[in-house]
Formats: structure tokens, C-alpha cells, sequence
């Protein structure tokens, strides 16, 4: 997979929640993941595709995270993974791929996203099938962590 | 949503079954998914492109009945949801997508696929987050059931 994939996930996310939230979050070490357990509670998913490769997108968020965000965005504390809460995780999947997207087309990759999908359940797995590796990052703040991955056939 | 893209889905998955797994199915009546709630315990998600429009497809399998299909194509029997079990529903997941994609060609929908996600899990759930409805299929066998989701924008 192309590591300049990598960069402009990780600052479309830490803008997107910096402008959207009002909320820090600070990465941690890009990794390579061999597992196919998520990192969290609730997972945004969406496919990618562009004339030279195709991959995915997850972001998977702590739900005591993605419950202040929500507060944070709307001024209402869920009780839990509403289906408020995946509407805005599938809302911020959304504005993330999008700054990536505009990031990527500067670099000659034109990506077309399809819709999103939203995953949740206590210990849930993903496992991006495409042919790269699949990259995971992660993020902490104050309120819990992110993490996203990103896997693209070239 | 068109409900021109129902079909393909449906006769493309009875297909790839009986072919790949000497497995039949029968198809029940489709409805309106109104709720979250994944219907089994391992899904396959996929992203779709086409110019007119853009969707996700998914398809869950109880795990009893995926563990028959892994039985029937590779001969050896696993035990629960194993990253083999994973990559095969990922494989299906494509499969039955590559069917539908021929026969929506043939309609002058010309759609891209994204590289398919695998999600696991008791008690997962998933929300298609496109514009249009999300329409759920369901399946029924002698070895537990398997349910298709096709949500497009337009």
C-alpha cells in the first residue's frame, strides 16, 4: 500500500474534530494491524475507489468518546450508541474521507467514496479484505480513543 | 431506491451458493429494514460507485451456516468465526457483488466495487447510511440463515 495514503487520513480526522467538536486529539504511532479486533465500540466504514487502486476506511471510536463528541456537536448526552450516534459516526466517516479525498486528488489520486457504513457492538472485529496491508492509527484525547484504518489494493 | 437492484443481488447470491458451496437457499419475502440489528453473527460489507448512483451492499451469515459453507468449499470444518471464515465471507461477499454488477451492466447501471470489509461479532449491528431505503432479504437453509441488506442513494 502507498504510505502517501496514510497522512491525509490522519490530518482530515484531526481537523475534522478539532472544527466540528472542539476536540483534541493527538496520534499516536501508525502501525501495521495483524488483528482483526476493533478498537472500540462503534465503527464508520466506507469504501474507496479510483482509477489506480480501490481499499477502505474504518474509524472506530470508544463510546465514552463518540457519546462527548455527540454532546460536544449537538449539546445532548446519548444514553449509549444511539441511532444518533451512528448517524454522526457515519456523518464524521463522511467529512473524513472528504478532506482525504480533496488531500489525494492533490496528489493525482481521484477518489470516488461510496456511502457509508456504521458498525457497532462490544468486541466487534474488522478485517479490511483488500490486498495491501492493512494500516491502523491510533489517536488519544481526554475522553478516549479513535483509531482508523485505511487498506488500499495498491 | 430502484428497485431494479433488488433482484440481481438476490439471484446472484442463490447462484454463487449453489455453485461455490453445493448449497441451496430459499429466498423469503424482502421488507424494509426499519431497525439496526444485524440479523447473524458475521457480515460482509462492500461499497458500490456507479455514475447515477452510490450504495453498500451487506450480507450477514449465521455461524452455523457459515461454517457449513467454509465445509463445503475448502472440506475442513472450523471452529466458529476464524479469520479463515472471515476471508471467505469476504470472498462471497465479492462474488455475489461481481454477479449483480453483470446484471446491472446489462440495465446501463455500470457500477465499481470498493474492496469488501468483514465484521464479526454476537449482537453486531449495522446501518446503511445512504439516502434511500434499506432494503433487507432474507434467506432461509437447512443450516441456519443468511440475510442480505442493499441500500442505494438513489
Amino acid at each position: 500500500m502507498n504510505v502517501e495514503f496514510i497522512n491525509p487520513f490522519l490530518s482530515s480526522l484531526v481537523n475534522v474534530l478539532s472544527t466540528m467538536a472542539n476536540t483534541t486529539i493527538v496520534p499516536g504511532q501508525p502501525r501495521i494491524k495483524k488483528d482483526e479486533v476493533a478498537r472500540g465500540d462503534v465503527s464508520g466504514l466506507i469504501g474507496m475507489v479510483s482509477p489506480q487502486t480501490k481499499g477502505s476506511f474504518s474509524i472506530t471510536f470508544e463510546e465514552s468518546l463518540a457519546v462527548e463528541i455527540m454532546f460536544r456537536m449537538l449539546g445532548e448526552r446519548p444514553k449509549g450508541i444511539t441511532a444518533d450516534v451512528t448517524d454522526m459516526v457515519g456523518e464524521i466517516t463522511n467529512m473524513v474521507t472528504g478532506g482525504a479525498k480533496r488531500i489525494l486528488g492533490e496528489k493525482g489520486y481521484d477518489f470516488t467514496m461510496a456511502t457509508p457504513v456504521v458498525v457497532s457492538g462490544k468486541n466487534h472485529t474488522i478485517s479490511h479484505k483488500s490486498e495491501g496491508a492493512k494500516i491502523l492509527m491510533p489517536f488519544d484525547s481526554d475522553f478516549g480513543k479513535v483509531h482508523i484504518e485505511v487498506s488500499f489494493d495498491k
